[in-house]
C-alpha cells in the first residue's frame, strides 16, 4: 500500500471541511490511507502548524504526502507549493508552514523571516497545472479544490514536475533561536500542548550531559532535569519539573497537572537555563 | 475498493460511541474505509446535520454510504430509513436530516416543514429487516445497533429492497428560503463555522454577476462582495467582509477573525442584500 | 484484512501525538486499519479509560489490537503489558486501565484495588523485547516508542511470547460495586457522557423485569424506568428520566438536555434505586 496522506489544518472538527477533503481524495485514489495529524491548529497560526509538522514528519513512512492547510491568504496571490524532501512530499500554501521541515535540510538557515533557498536535497514546485485540481476552484477553500486533489494524484504516482513550475526559494518563517551566552541559554516557550506542558525552543543538544541545569521561567526556578514526568517517589503534587520531552526540546511540566495553567504561560514566554559543568 | 462509509453524528468525540460504530462496521466488512464527516453536530440539532450533509455529499465518490445519526427520537416510533440517490445511499432516522439532499432532486420542494414525496430519481425504504441489525437492539443507540451494521451490509452489496419496505415520502425539514422583493433579498444566517464565518441561506445564483451588492446584518453594512477573505492589501484588521463562500452561499466573515464573535450572531440572524445593477 | 488497531488515549486532538502513533504503526504495517476509540480521556484518568474500554471492546472484531495509553507513570518502573483475551489483544501500561476487561474473565474479582490474577482464559506479558520498539526510546512518550510499534508487530503476526516475559498478575482498579440491601440498590455515577447522560454502576441484571423502580439522585426522585429517552408523547421538556442505557447500566438522562448540567453531578454521585415487585 502507498504511504499515507497526512492532513494538518486549522479547520477544526465541527464542520464538514476535513471530511470533504477526504471525500475528494478518495474520489481520486480510493485505496489511500488518510491520517489526521491535527485539525486544531489555532486559526491562521502558521508558526504552530510549522512546529507541529516539523516535529512529527520524521515519524511517518518515507514517501508520505503531507497536506498542510493553514492558509489565511487563500484566494490571494500567495503560491500553492509542493516541497519534495528525501523523506516526504509536502503540499502547503507558501506562507512559512514548511519552515521547520526545510530547516532540517538547510546548512545555513537564515536567521530572520523572509525567504530561504530550496536546499539541494529537495525540490519545490508551484502548483499551476489546473488539470489536477477540482473545478470550479473556489477562492476560499483550496484545501478541497487544490491541495486534496493534488495530494491524491501524487499518491497515485503523478510526478512532481507535472504539477507546476520549479521554485528556487520558499517563504521562511523560522522558529525563534535560543541564544547561548556565558554558560546560559536564553530561550522561550514555543508550544503548549494538551496537557499544559510547555515546550521550549532549547534543543536537547544544547544541554550537555554531565551538566547541572537550573531552569527559570517567570518567577519560578527549577533545579535539575527529570528523566520522566514522575520520579516514582516523593515529589509534591503540583510541582514544576523540567525535562527533555518527546519532541527533543526542553519542556516544563507539572506531573499530573498543567504547567501552562500553573504559570499562566504560553508561546513567547522567556525561559533561561543556567548550566554548571559537573566535575 | 468500495466507496467509503461516511459518518455524521452529534455523538461528540469524548465517548466510545463513534469508535464502537466503526468496530461494528469492520466486524461485518473489514475492508471498508470509514470517514468522519463530523461528530460535533450540536446535540439533537437536526437542521445543522441536514446543512452539513447537504452541502458536502457532492464531494464524495458515487455510491458512498452516508450514516447520519442525530436522533432525538431513538427508540420511539420514528422510522429508520435509507434514501438512495443517483449519487449516494444515505441512512438516517426519518426526522428531516436528509432534507437538503432531497431538495437536490425535488422539482417543487414544499415550502413548509412536514413531508416530501420521494423524487422519481430516488428510492427510499424503511429499515425493517432485522437480520441486518446487531442484536440485542437497544432503545438508545441505533447508530450502533441498526445504522452501522446496515451500512456495512450495504457496502458489501446487499440490495436496498432487502433492507425493508418501500417508502413514498420522508419527513421534510427544509432550509428557510430567502425572499426576493424589489431588488432586495431577505435571508438569514443558517450556519456558523469553526472560524466564525456566518453562512447565509442566500445562494450564489441570486446574486447576479454585474450587480453591486450591499449586505446588512445587525447594525452593520458591508459594501460589495470580496472574491477572497483577504484583498492582499489594505483592509483594516477586524473588518467585516461578505463573499460567496465555499458552500456556494453568501457568507459574512472577518479576515483572520470571527464574524460570529464580532457580531454576536449565529443561525437565525436576519441578513439583507440590496442589489444595484451596474450599467 | 487483519482486525484493526484501536487507540484509546488522553492525548487530546490538538497535538501531533495521536497522528505520530499512527505514522509509526503504518511504517511497520502499511495495510492495517487504525480506529480511534477516543483521545479525550481526561488527562491521567485511568478509571475513565478502563470504563470506556471495558464497555466497548465487545463491539470490535475478534483479534482486534487495543492500545490504551493513559500513562501518568510513563518513564518510571511501571510495566508495559499486553493482555491476551479470547476476544482481543490489549496493550497498556500496567496501571489498572485493563481492569474492566479483566473483570469479564474473573470468577471472583477482588473487591479492592490492588492486583488481580490473570484469569485462565487469558495470558499477560510484560513488554521487554526492545527489538519491537522504536529507538531511541523516550521517557515521556511510550505510546509512540513502545505501544504503537508493538501493536503494529502484533498485527503482523508476531507472537505474544516473543514480546516479553509472562505475568501472572496485573494491577487491578475495579469499578466501585453497587450494594444491595433490603430491596434497595446503592450505587453511584461512574461516567458522564457528551450528552450529559449519567451512567451508573448499576447493571441491568440487578433491576429485575417485573419490578417497579424508584431512582434517587441528589434531591430528585425518578419514578419508573423509561425504555427510550423519549416517550413519544407528553413529558415536559427538561424532565429527568431513568433507563437502561446502551452500556447496559442504569442511566439518568434529560431528553434533549443534559442531566449532568441539570443536576450538577458527575462520577462519584450516589444513586439509590428502590425496587418494588409488581404482582
Amino acid at each position: 500500500m502507498a504511504p499515507p496522506i497526512v492532513l494538518t489544518t486549522d479547520f477544526g472538527l465541527s464542520d464538514s471541511y476535513v471530511g470533504v477533503m477526504k471525500g475528494v481524495i478518495l474520489g481520486i485514489n480510493p485505496h489511500i490511507a488518510i491520517i489526521d495529524l491535527t485539525h486544531l491548529i489555532q486559526p491562521q497560526n502558521i508558526r504552530q502548524a510549522a512546529f507541529v509538522l516539523g516535529t512529527s514528519h520524521h515519524y511517518f513512512p518515507t514517501g508520505t504526502v503531507h497536506v498542510v492547510v493553514v492558509d489565511p491568504g487563500v484566494g490571494t496571490q500567495r503560491k500553492a507549493v509542493v516541497l519534495d524532501t528525501p523523506r516526504a512530499r509536502l503540499l502547503a500554501p507558501d506562507n512559512g508552514a514548511l519552515s521547520y521541515v526545510l530547516a532540517d535540510y538547510l546548512e545555513h538557515p537564515p536567521e530572520r523571516p523572509g525567504i530561504a533557498a530550496v536546499p539541494p536535497q529537495c525540490r519545490a514546485y508551484q502548483l499551476t497545472e489546473t488539470q489536477y485540481w477540482l473545478h470550479p476552484v473556489s477562492n476560499t477553500f483550496h484545501g478541497r479544490d487544490i491541495f486534496a486533489p493534488v495530494a491524491a494524484h501524487l499518491s497515485l504516482g503523478v510526478q512532481l514536475d507535472a504539477l507546476g513550475t520549479p521554485l528556487s526559494e520558499l517563504v521562511w518563517l523560522p522558529a525563534p533561536q535560543p541564544v547561548e551566552e556565558k554558560g546560559r541559554i536564553l530561550g522561550q516557550v514555543i508550544y503548549s500542548d494538551h496537557f499544559g506542558n510547555l515546550i521550549t525552543n532549547i534543543p536537547k543538544r544544547l544541554i550537555a550531559p554531565g551538566s547541572s541545569a537550573m531552569v527559570e521561567i517567570k518567577d519560578h526556578c527549577i533545579a535539575g532535569l527529570r528523566t520522566a514526568f514522575h520520579h516514582g517517589s516523593g515529589e509534591a503534587d503540583g510541582d514544576l519539573v523540567a525535562l527533555i520531552g518527546s519532541h527533543g526540546y526542553l519542556e516544563i511540566a507539572v506531573p499530573d497537572g498543567s504547567a501552562a495553567a500553573l504559570l499562566n504561560a504560553g508561546p513567547g514566554e522567556p525561559v533561561k537555563v543556567s548550566l554548571t559543568r559537573l566535575s
